[in-house]
């Protein structure tokens, strides 16, 4: 059962595909206190409530004692006091042991705060900005038919092609061909499966989309040949901001079309990504989404069948405002700081570093939304959404019949009907493939099923086991990616020594693939969890309740990574009587019966633990070095 | 077994104070590879190796996989990332089940990497900047003889009084006697014990190291007097900046007896801290620690018996020079940052952030050691101590036959014998719960013994239930001091709900007291572990060396700590058959007997685990209000 309630003149998000009749505020739950103009409620958590939700959020599976902002943020500090990611995914889940359960979709673009049991371990607060905004209650018999009744009304997910679920190599900083010949050459060499190499902003010229870099990637349509020849599917990374360059084709169209966001004037605003000074597409209007799908076929038209979309919180290095107001201090203070007071020294210290992606700059651009001029962050959140709709509804056209692959960084619910995305700028911690785990089912039940995270870790420098236990988790991911920045340390497999471990995961993933791409197509179909917290899985077993990094994969099978540095193994509670392979390889493992209840599993640094059913079957293929 | 080995000239630390015959290099154990000029050595590791040490430094018990840098620096940010903290110790362990064991003191005060196992899963390497270090080896039958043994040639640790055992209450930003006179009578009215309240840098008149600010702390003689009617200590901030304040005494002092570092040309160097542009004393000279440790009577003639070094790496906001060379920078950039490219953007954003404590101005000034001019960098590690050590040993001229509660945040194997050490500037996360417990065996191995974390995490905001399992294992640790940051949530018990809980732990901890105090004095008298890792305690377990997470308290107790959030209980390993009490206060709790093994204990939200070997009693006493 769903109830709509509707507060103030809310924007049509386009998260909830069906229609539902509005109910009047008297309906509303009386478990819920509103303020007076509906800008926040609050409602009395049981100690023993859990909350699932909140998409790719930070902190554990049970997203409560902590405060979430939905704001879509390009944050490359994953820690523990961050508010905001990349995406905003305003469902929640409220689940009572054997009572009472809710799902709660918050549909606002804007910023919303949900302080989960934080500033009162009793009480959860959900705040918007202003109270425009639909609220959706989903009420159901169990956990899992609220969830699939809230997938059910935001539609359908995002099918992935099958070669999707290959392993890709991917960076920030591979500066030409020969650097993506390597890989696949090394990969090659040395056995190691390998569907699709991935291209960061690296390949285009100064920065600029749609464009090429002829002097590293020279004769880039037969480059395309080659590697389709090799079974390899290139992946160029697309970024939303077009350089300010007259004579370059894009900005000049974008200019004719009028195709960019304004400051409050009327005029094209600028703001400065990786190319420099840089126009928005204003992808709120549908002329804007249609000329920028259509130059996608700068690339399909060679064949290419992947895109990643990055940047498109927006991220905003500086605008020409913020950064003029910036420099014009910094100038002034030039005789000034021989006596700073300490106000005035933080200030000082914090003007440059403070400039990327500031509130100043989100509101002083306007989009065009049904002929009307709207603030950019009042609609921040749907950006990305509108970007990816607008390119992926125009696959069709310029690729008709072909299945894409495409994801994206930022997103907001109905965004995963276009495509998937990666979890952002993760770094080289531990702690991150702990994070992975966490936010596997909170985006599932988002609608987000072609999800993945930077495997090995985005930011900093990796090491070999970390690596690999990184890959013990992301081996069951739709997106099976390993990238990472610029100045890190080599990540791919073959810089590091015990190749024959990597070449067993790998070979594991492979084998998996058939088994993998059929869970993930029925949770497309049939709305269902593709990864399901043990709590939820099994709702009459109270133990599974303190289960967070374990995880039902499918119907049939459990997984519980290794995340923790030097370890060996770890506890894992069996909620029913499993058996448990563990791998080094497809074709290499011993297995253990586990009737049910808590265990110690030995699991070394090449070991990967699957967990099966009783009278159910691994099912394995024999694994190749494509996908095909 | 030590053996010593004297490799160039190295500087006398002070670190250790037996006096060994320096062995021929023919006598370096042959597992070792040296670099031509030995300022870099090589280890094979086997697979199974667990290395302890390193004191404070970051991440797990064992400290294998990652890179460490011993480099005192006031570091915020205690992520997975960092290479360096406060303190420099080291000493590692080296531990091979039923084999090969090795301590390994590198006595070098300069920066010191250790590689263990990140470059090369399989090598540990270590290496110093200039090869002038004393190496000395430990040898022993078992790692506790080692850990011993070494702890035997650097000296006693300093011991704190019992009321340094009593809970703390601490905030930078306490304003003014009403503040301290609050937590008093707060703690008085919901029956909280507590011995002492904290001075952060706010008592001071104008952040100047010895002075009161009489407004906000008025007739400061009398308030000490009427804390000590009500049986608080006062703990003072003492940082080793001196404001540059021509007619400030101890400015005016420092000029004239030429206590203060110097630049190249000899003028005193200016840094700028808390005070603004400050002069940092130049404790390598006897005649400057005489001079600061007197200081100290302005506060020890009031009655004050505790005090906290705080900044002492010391930390360095800019320095004179620094400043005027990156606001010339900034200001010239002005007209250009229209058409920045992507170096030189990075370069204005970063500029001012990255002023506090840069290479650049520990290079610049310089210290005098026995008549010679020395620059800092080449004895940064040892600045801290030096100061400890000149104010400890004054303290029996200043407040003679009195004991001292003292304790600093930057320190080196050595400042042991002069005081403890709290963890720095932690937050609050729950992985720094996890922190603490990895610290306190590594620290302890080093000599340090009275130590403790800020109990709530001092960055960021707190949680209730985040407080309540941060007093978990703070209330086991010698120094338990609730302690947070300017801005920060309030974080004092009495801001929360459950009271009673809180309570319960601080009366736990009161009972605790003559205890924890015995097995303390215990640890100091005979050179032993306060907190022991389970591998080094029952060394033919094998099963041992996966726990990371519990320690062995004293001879008859184990510890393990719930740090996850949301958690109701946790996995466990009993390595012997004990009685474990699942308690909520000092006489509210239930036992369990366990045997031998693996378990899943539930452990409330309220309540913390203490474990008792078979045939030994826990004890506890009537807890007090005050450790009297």
């Amino acid at each position: 059962m769903i109830k709509k309630f509707v507060f103030g003149n809310p924007i049509n998000t386009q998260a909830v595909v069906e229609d539902f009749e509005e109910l009047d505020y008297s309906k509303l739950p009386e478990i819920f206190s509103f303020s007076e103009d509906y800008s926040e409620f609050k409602m009395e958590l049981d100690p023993e409530d859990i909350i699932y939700g909140l998409g790719e959020s930070l902190h554990g599976m049970n997203k409560r004692g902590f405060i979430y902002v939905s704001n879509n943020t390009d944050q490359v500090h994953h820690d523990e006091n961050q508010y905001s990611l990349y995406g905003s995914h305003n469902f929640i889940l409220i689940d009572r042991f054997e009572g009472f359960k809710l799902g709660l979709f918050v549909d606002y673009p804007a910023k919303t705060k949900w302080d989960l049991g934080f500033t009162d371990k009793d009480i959860m607060s959900v705040s918007v900005e202003e109270p425009d905004y639909k609220l959706y209650i989903v009420e159901g018999e169990t956990a899992l038919d609220i969830i699939k009744e809230f997938r059910r009304i935001i539609g359908k997910s995002y099918k992935a092609p099958l070669w999707g679920f290959g392993y890709g190599q991917s960076r920030w900083g591979y500066k030409c061909t020969e650097d993506v010949r390597k890989i696949v050459r090394e990969h090659k060499r040395l056995n190691l499966p390998i569907d699709s190499v991935y291209m960061d902003i690296d390949y285009m010229q100064d920065y600029a989309v749609f464009t090429i870099n002829d002097e590293r990637y020279p004769e880039f349509a037969d480059f395309v040949k080659e590697m389709e020849e090799e079974k390899i599917h290139l992946v160029p990374a697309i970024d939303p901001a077009v350089k300010r360059l007259p004579g370059y084709y894009v900005y000049d169209e974008g200019v004719e079309g009028n195709y960019f966001c304004k400051d409050e004037s009327g005029n094209d605003f600028p703001v400065a990504v990786w190319p420099g000074l840089s126009h928005l597409p204003d992808f709120f209007k549908p002329e804007t989404k249609k000329w920028f799908g259509d130059k996608y076929r700068f690339f399909t038209d060679l064949g290419i069948d992947g895109f990643w979309n990055d940047m498109n919180e927006p991220a905003i290095f500086y605008s020409s405002n913020s950064i003029k107001k910036t420099a014009d201090y910094l100038a002034t203070m030039k005789d000034k700081t021989e006596n700073l007071t300490l106000g005035e020294l933080w200030d000082y210290l914090d003007a440059a570093s403070g400039l990327a992606n500031n509130e100043e700059d989100y509101k002083s651009f306007y989009h065009e939304i049904d002929g009307k001029k709207v603030r950019h962050d009042r609609v921040h959140n749907l950006y990305a959404l509108n970007m990816m709709q607008g390119v992926y509804e125009n696959f069709k056209e310029i690729a008709p019949g072909k299945e894409i692959l495409f994801f994206a960084r930022s997103s907001y619910i109905g965004s995963h009907r276009y495509g998937g995305i990666w979890t952002g700028d993760n770094s080289s911690y531990y702690s991150h493939i702990q994070l992975i785990l966490s936010q596997l089912p909170n985006l599932n039940m988002c609608g987000f099923l072609y999800v993945g995270a930077d495997t090995g870790g985005f930011a900093f420098n990796t090491s070999e086991p970390l690596l690999m236990r990184f890959m013990q988790i992301s081996l069951f991911t739709p997106l099976f990616r390993n990238h990472c920045a610029l100045g890190t340390r080599d990540q791919e497999i073959y810089q590091f020594k015990d190749i024959d471990s990597f070449r067993g995961m790998l070979n594991l993933r492979y084998a998996l693939i058939p088994e993998l791409y059929k869970i993930y197509t029925d949770s497309i179909e049939n709305n269902k969890m593709m990864f399901t917290p043990l709590a939820l899985a099994y709702p009459g077993d109270k133990k599974c309740r303190q289960v967070g990094d374990q995880l039902m994969l499918g119907d049939d099978y459990m997984i519980a990574p290794v995340t923790e540095a030097n370890a060996t193994g770890r506890y894992v509670y069996v909620p029913e009587n499993m058996k448990c392979y563990i791998m080094k390889s497809h074709d290499k493992y011993r297995t253990v019966d586990l009737p049910k209840g808590h265990h110690y599993i030995n699991i070394a640094i090449n070991e990967v633990a699957i967990f099966v059913k009783e009278g159910k079957v691994l099912n394995l293929c024999e694994p190749g070095l494509r996908t095909e």
